[in-house]
């Protein structure tokens, strides 16, 4: 019976990847040790390290769920929508404020690196084809070249996620959105 | 001889200052161990904690400093000059990272965050009082309130430390802070 047995192995990594997100929000990357990781997911190490070799692949395929959707929010509503999505629920993005303690990490350890860049190839890939197909519309500004406006919401995003996880986020940050959207906006 | 003695401990002080800076900036929050500041100052912990109560002491002081300095640029030239600056000499500011691992200890320690933001006091003060000096000339956009605007400033500032220390700084994001700076100027 293969059908079941995949059906179990998916709902086993599930319950990993949700116990692991959680652990991750509330200790941190370096505090998420392999016992609180056992906790948090009800399991031992022996079945959650048979699903993921160690905490860096536990770590990068959140990156990777994440990242797979916001690509399907951005790829149809662009990646100030996601940013809206993050602002009305902080809650469910707690865990992002891993990312920021790993950027030590990034730009010391050249691998890490190169398998974290592989996970946002997606959510890049999904922005600048939305922006593309916004400015062939005329909806966006075509005076700055498409990468520009990229790097720009992408910075944003950056600065978002850091307000979230320091529990800065307040309504103010919604009025910002407009703000940043309108000046990716064509002007009439 | 008080003068010679006051001339000493601030030259003491700074000496455990510029350790501590480059300690954290390589180590981390976490990592930077009183052995690490040790090694990194040349001074023992009986030194060093004769100065600053304790490493939280030590790491807010550094980050007045950087807020005096920020807060000097932000009155004269603006909050994305600072970011001009920084984007000159990110090696200047790696120890930045280090702000974004304190995230999660923002969120969940109502002391330190108090002493966190006493600090940042200064720099929105003069960036405040830039913004408005500026919109009473005339060369800023009139049509979203100073708060927003000042809100926006804050998250790309942070989006901007989260490249530096991840190592994504880039010329892209000279041309990026050139859109930053047009969004906020007034339309002609």
């Amino acid at each position: 019976m293969p059908k079941v047995s995949d059906d179990h192995l998916a709902a086993r990594r599930s319950q990993i990847l949700d116990g692991a997100r959680s652990c991750f929000a509330e200790f941190g990357y370096e505090g998420a040790t392999v016992r609180r990781l056992e906790e948090a997911t009800g399991l031992s190490r022996g079945a959650i390290f048979h699903h993921f070799r160690d905490k860096d692949a536990l770590f990068l395929a959140l990156a990777q769920e994440d990242a797979g959707r916001m690509a399907e929010v951005a790829a149809t509503q662009g990646l100030i929508q996601v940013m809206r999505d993050m602002l009305a629920r902080p809650e469910d993005f707690d865990w992002l404020g891993t990312r920021l303690e790993i950027a030590r990490r990034l730009r010391n350890d050249p691998e890490f690196r190169a398998n974290w860049e592989e996970r946002s190839t997606e959510l890049t890939a999904a922005t600048v084809a939305r922006l593309e197909r916004r400015k062939a519309a005329g909806a966006l500004r075509d005076d700055v070249p498409t990468e520009v406006i990229l790097g720009y919401l992408d910075m944003v995003l950056d600065g978002l996620i850091a307000r979230i996880a320091s529990g800065h986020a307040n309504d103010n940050l919604e009025s910002v959105l407009d703000l940043v959207e309108a000046s990716v906006r064509r002007k009439q």
